[in-house]
């Protein structure tokens, strides 16, 4: 493998990601919400939440685990919660209504505090966080799924290393996104060292035996960041999450309840694919003045940034700053999209009988 | 300076700490709940929160930073959220009655989102969220201050270490209760490290130059937690808590507005002490079964328990579980209290004029 890549136009690769999307049965609308989110994440240089997925989104359709047409129902509510049964709906479709039913309680009593219960994979947390954050609100966003990461002490998986979004709005400047997991790294971007063909560094994760992972094929659980923080954090997003909406997606691969299912193109082994969320947003205007509010995170960003620089660095980077920067560049110059990748999404466009994307050959 | 002890009942250093509460102007009810929330942390082991503080707590009130006959308002309150004024008040006090609204608020609506503007130094964040999930609810808190850690990439202060305190009710179990920060290590270690004589380790933080600190006297600035990760929290906690309540804490530092004020008794070069909180609780209830939820976390905290222990683990503690076992100890025992921290209250006790410790000489 070898890191060549073609450098694509974001609205080809989106167009080829809503055609497939279709193809598995989502209605137009919905394909283009999932198109959308891939993009998004390829624009801001997070490839691994990109169009690198849509061989598994196509898996798990197929096989069940990704509902394309799912019947997705507010099941509890009040002025400021709403629990929302996603139905294993595409994360993007459902976690949008969430953000902005979040969006509408927090215009209607400060906060909006919502759970989604049994959807799938999301893509970025900083998708969510932003559309929050243009209302000119506070976001805040985590997810729950299977077994992953060795909770403190342990060296096999127990907890999950639930990505993280928390944002603010700012004026002059982007937002402030910040996308994290409670993982040393994400799994991301183990998917892309594999992708890439390199290998990954000591204190990412452990293999099957429970020893240091190398070979990013070898890793079979992650490692949290900061020991018992990173841990503990993942334990109670999963109480806050999960439990809460009576859908727990540790313990029953724990205690053995449910087997676990291999899937391809996924890193180490993989139960049946589900997740719960909680997305909430806080709005600003119930507790200051808006413009006010802006300049003064527009006047922060300022003065961190002319902090005096650590060893190596060059720059201070604002939370979500550097994704940004590349967005501006990637929208004008195009996605570069490594050819382990091309070929993935070529096989998914010959076994679909859909159109590839515009140019390549 | 040795690592030498006395070991007192808590309940000595508890009416000890009352009566310098009530001494520098406290209403009797008001320093209870300080002395509760000082021997609550020995009692958990967390002494950089404990009866070490009552010499920094008096200078403070003294020096007019802790108001101690505060007048508390909420200014701002819908259904679902609250602003509370706390006019310099000791954190115990107002932290307290912003938990107690958050479940108010939650056993209305779902959940109870509460600021807290303008208090001063809260102690642990445990017991805030034990409090929450002792009403069967899930709690959650964070603190802002002013800069005293490294944003990532800088080598100076310009974020806060913001402590965290998340929490699940369990029920066979005592609940989970993570208590963090968004530092590598809490100041308080640092404390306790310098008032114990020792030396800490690189990574802990930097001195005045930007160079990594071994004494612990020379420690100026922290490191965060996870690089950009414990860096992006802090900056995102500021802009939900202390901007959006108009009390902006690291600006006004970092762009020189306000000067920089030395106390002793605390770690570095502290600016002026003030902080602004963000507490929410979230009722289980309104979600689902109470007693099936509880069933649930005590199910996974077992499984967690049994997965294989990392080299050098002979257990998997659990968020919370050190304290709790630390608090079973030290109720019954007796509290470990170091000489240099003897001497420290001793002073504060011939300055007031206060009757010492029962029983130490």
């Amino acid at each position: 493998m070898t890191n060549q890549a073609l450098v694509l136009p974001w609205q080809d690769l989106h167009d080829f990601a809503k055609r497939v999307f279709v193809r598995v049965g989502m209605p137009e609308q919905d394909a283009v919400t999932e198109a959308d989110a891939l993009a998004w994440a390829n624009l801001r240089g997070v490839d691994s939440h990109g169009v690198v997925r849509i061989p598994w989104y196509v898996e798990n359709v197929q096989n069940g685990i990704i509902n394309p047409t799912p019947d997705i129902q507010i099941t509890i509510e009040t002025p400021a919660i709403a629990l929302i049964e996603a139905d294993r709906a595409f994360g993007p479709v459902v976690t949008n209504q969430a953000a902005d039913l979040a969006v509408e309680k927090a215009r209607g009593v400060g906060v909006g505090w919502i759970l989604i219960r049994n959807h799938t994979h999301q893509g970025t947390m900083g998708q969510y966080v932003e559309r929050i954050a243009n209302h000119d609100m506070a976001g805040l966003i985590f997810v729950c799924g299977r077994p992953n990461t060795a909770p403190f002490g342990a060296r096999a998986a127990g907890v999950s290393n639930n990505p993280v979004g928390i944002s603010a709005p700012a004026g002059r400047h982007p937002h402030l996104i910040l996308d994290m997991a409670t993982s040393l790294v994400a799994l991301g971007k183990v998917l892309m060292a594999r992708e890439r063909g390199e290998s990954i560094p000591v204190g990412w994760g452990l293999d099957e035996n429970g020893n240091p992972a190398i070979d990013p094929r070898a890793l079979a659980t992650l490692l949290p960041v900061g020991g018992p923080k990173g841990s503990g954090m993942s334990l109670l997003f999963e109480c806050m999450a999960s439990i809460m909406v009576s859908n727990p997606l540790l313990l029953p691969v724990l205690s053995g309840e449910v087997g676990e299912v291999k899937t391809t193109g996924h890193v180490g082994r993989m139960a049946r694919h589900n997740q719960n969320t909680v997305v909430a947003a806080i709005d600003v205007s119930r507790f200051t003045d808006v413009e006010e509010y802006k300049a003064q995170v527009d006047r922060l960003i300022d003065e961190l940034k002319e902090l005096p620089k650590a060893e190596g660095f060059e720059e201070i980077l604002m939370p979500g700053e550097r994704e940004e920067l590349c967005y501006a560049e990637r929208f004008e110059a195009g996605i570069p999209v490594p050819t382990a990748t091309i070929a993935g999404l070529r096989k998914v466009a010959n076994d679909l009988n859909v159109e590839f994307i515009r140019g390549v050959a």
